[in-house]
């Protein structure tokens, strides 16, 4: 502690002495394949530049740009640097919304493409779910290798929305089919008032999520999502259970106490809302993320997650894990929710973003018969799995989630490092590369994530006042040092 | 008439001889490019084949394999031909749902992706709504070119049913928007009741759909999904009004009284509907297809459309215009909504489909100020906008929409005589070549299909007992002639 204070003004030799300490599970050897870049490198006085504000100018036309940060030059990017319209090249450790998981133009992918088998694929885009392509079967069975514990069946679909969705409607599906036990599926009276929205054919049913949940944008699971007002106003939601996520304090090793009850608390709401709903809309199931990532980067303990499916299993009711952020290797593990040892798996793990398709894993007993149930026009992408392919093919041979669990423990003790150091800074925490640290305000971290962007990196916000990581799974040790050090000089310039 | 039951027996002279009648507005020129196939050719006993069986064994192990037809090897296919594992080449006349517009492999487009500029956005999948590609600014511009009229701003999303999803967000905001005046969007009440899924933060709000209708089946677009039972039970929807669409009699113009009475009817309900949930849960829009499509291929008078967009301006309500299948020149206009000459455009058009990207056209009243209201992390598919682009090129330099507005009328003359010749037929119908005709029942209509694809034509089915024709844009009068062809064979083996 001493030491550290010592350093506290040294600015980026902290980070080269918590190096040394850091215990690095992953290959030393770095995977970083940045071509030509080796630094972030800022060419216009502000970001957005020139370019990027004419172009912005023109679409604001057409079309609401409210969320556009810059435009990127995806032909010069690389590795984990972004190159935006203006030429100014940016460490990303947002990737995409955490949707790239191997950086930009990982060496070899485009030749991917240059296959011609796989360039069909590109341009005939297969109605899947009638007509797949002769690959399919052997895709299918590429995303089983990477399936979670006991789940042995998966259906792909275009966005984690929509694997939401149908999640939602496979646990509905799975419910009814156990309340009607012999009963013919399609009663006369069942299919009249289905077609009708009415029950007892368009059941009401519920899902029970969060407070600080994020699980998507259309309609049913923006009944799920409760991380920003701006998401939901205006919008009609279906009246489904809400329970309070545990609002724990961090460094949660030093609050167990408050925070095991502050856990008690939250799961005896569970046990209550699915008993109070009983008779008004049951609980056919609820979801949950690993980590809430839209929500703030909130966590809760493994031990609460394993009762929380504890009660699912008690309650006969469905236990969704979203992992469409927290999936693919990023959390150091393949699946965050691994870290838990369950006794019994989720009967439904949902996926997207860096697994370049969205779709859910599911258990035997989720299994739907009927064809069309689970269905639509293009059911994903059939390009996307050569990508996916070869992706999982390096997240396996180079064991990309050690490398996160270990770069994530050296960007953490930075942060941590940061927390001591700043008083408006606090509650650094994360698993693997997927971290965050808390601003005392929203205006402060806003304030961070922008300034850090006009100092070449680019980091993310979420919830109310949280900055968050999410780099590639190719984000290196020397990365998160530079990092680290690009954000010590922005906490600097900022700290009142 | 008497011509028509001469040659009622001699199979596929007919259509040489309504060739020559038909009024072909578009090019004589073939543009088709099929390859080295020139007509179908069946390699195997039965469809599937025993390679298909074979994939589709190993798949159900660990997929629901009940919607699938067959695999295929869009490496082969060609043109209007689609070849299946098993090397049977189809005369493909559904074209992925409707969802290929020129076809497979349509000369120079894989060559598109040789450019490197395109092939990057196959392998680095921007967050369009944040970090957009240089290129967007004007691939937004490209699709304006097409921009139903009145309608001057573009959002793009991945799929149908993500585009009417937040179709009905956009219509909810505008709703709102005017209801609350000069009050701030974000009251206290309104973000803490949203928060909750309660208004009036998430307000009991409607969109009023039609029987019959399909607009995709997330539970938003599920709720105003009225077409086939399976697609619905089990699953909650919100209780939304569902007015009658008009239940026509084909020909059109044979039973103009009845079907005018009958359309008098429906949009008196509607009216009726809108007044009867003003209280309960205001009706904000109304969504409709041009033709309902899934929902068998149901038409409506030009001016039964343009009395319901009346409607909706008289009560001040949002008209959503659903051509996610009927758009893109199929129907012999580049969207079906042209042929009403409606005095005010739809607030929203929703596409996708053969758009190759979802999205919607919307109006300047619909206009929301805001970013992330409509937003999630892939908003669309950048890689898919080179194909968008040089399908637009292709289909205004061809004039495709003449040319299926041509091919349709030809095509529907072969089925209107096939209606006269068969008794089990009836209800030949069609704009362009999104042509139909209905079978007696369920199984005569699977029947059909399922004996014309063992004889190398691939039709779909819809609605109850429609037989339904989606052919690509590059369908030509002889593929027309070829496909009435073996269904007159399949007719006549099928005749009681």
């Amino acid at each position: 502690m001493n030491l550290l204070r010592g350093i506290k003004r040294c600015g980026k030799m902290t980070y080269i002495i918590s190096r040394q300490r850091s215990t690095v599970a992953a290959s030393a050897r770095p995977l970083t394949d940045n071509g030509k870049f080796d630094r972030p490198s800022i060419v216009t006085n502000e970001i957005p530049g020139p370019k990027t504000r004419a172009l912005l100018e023109r679409a604001a036309v057409v079309h609401n740009t409210g969320a556009i940060n810059f435009f990127c030059d995806y032909e010069k990017s690389k590795g984990n640097y972004l190159v935006d319209a203006d030429g100014n090249v940016l460490l990303d450790c947002y990737q995409q919304i955490s949707s790239m998981p191997l950086g930009y133009n990982y060496p070899g992918f485009l030749d991917i493409y240059k296959d011609e088998s796989s360039l069909v694929s590109v341009v005939n885009r297969a109605a899947l779910g009638n007509f797949p392509p002769v690959n399919f079967t052997k895709d299918l069975e590429t995303l089983l290798t990477v399936a979670p514990k006991g789940l042995t069946n998966v259906v792909t679909l275009a966005c984690g929305s929509c694997s939401n969705e149908n999640a939602y409607k496979a646990l509905f599906m799975w419910y009814q089919r156990r309340q009607r036990g012999e009963e013919p599926l399609g009663s006369d009276q069942n299919i009249e008032s289905c077609m009708m929205n009415k029950p007892p054919g368009s059941p009401n049913l519920s899902i029970l999520s969060f407070s600080g949940a994020f699980h998507g944008r259309t309609l049913g699971c923006l009944s799920t999502t409760h991380s920003k007002w701006i998401h939901k106003i205006d919008i009609p939601a279906f009246d489904w259970p809400i329970a309070d996520f545990p609002q724990l304090k961090y460094p949660l090793e030093e609050f167990k106490r408050e925070n095991d009850a502050e856990e008690a608390r939250c799961l005896a709401q569970v046990e209550e809302l699915i008993e109070r709903w009983r008779t008004k809309s049951p609980v056919a199931g609820l979801i949950i993320e690993p980590i809430q990532a839209e929500g703030g980067d909130r966590h809760a303990s493994d031990d609460y997650f394993r009762k929380l499916r504890n009660i699912a299993t008690k309650y006969d009711i469905g236990f969704i894990c979203d992992e469409v952020q927290t999936g693919m290797a990023i959390s150091g593990r393949f699946w965050a929710h691994d870290y838990w040892n369950l006794d019994k798996s989720p009967d439904i793990v949902t996926f997207a973003k860096k697994m370049i398709t969205g779709g859910f894993f599911f258990s035997d007993e989720i299994k739907w018969k009927e064809g069309y149930r689970i269905f639509n026009t293009w059911m994903s992408d059939p390009s996307k799995f050569p990508i996916l392919e070869h992706t999982l093919d390096v997240v396996k041979s180079e064991d990309l989630a050690a490398r996160a669990a270990g770069v994530g423990e050296h960007l953490l003790s930075g942060l941590k490092d940061f927390e001591r150091r700043y008083d408006f800074l606090s509650a650094a925490r994360g698993r693997g590369t997927f971290c965050a640290i808390d601003a005392v305000d929203t205006n402060t971290r806003d304030s961070v994530v922008k300034t850090a962007l006009s100092n070449g990196l680019l980091i993310g916000g979420c919830g109310e006042k949280t900055i968050r990581f999410r780099p590639s799974l190719i984000f290196s040790i020397q990365e998160a040092d530079m990092a680290l050090g690009i954000l010590d000089d922005v906490m600097q310039k900022i700290a009142p």
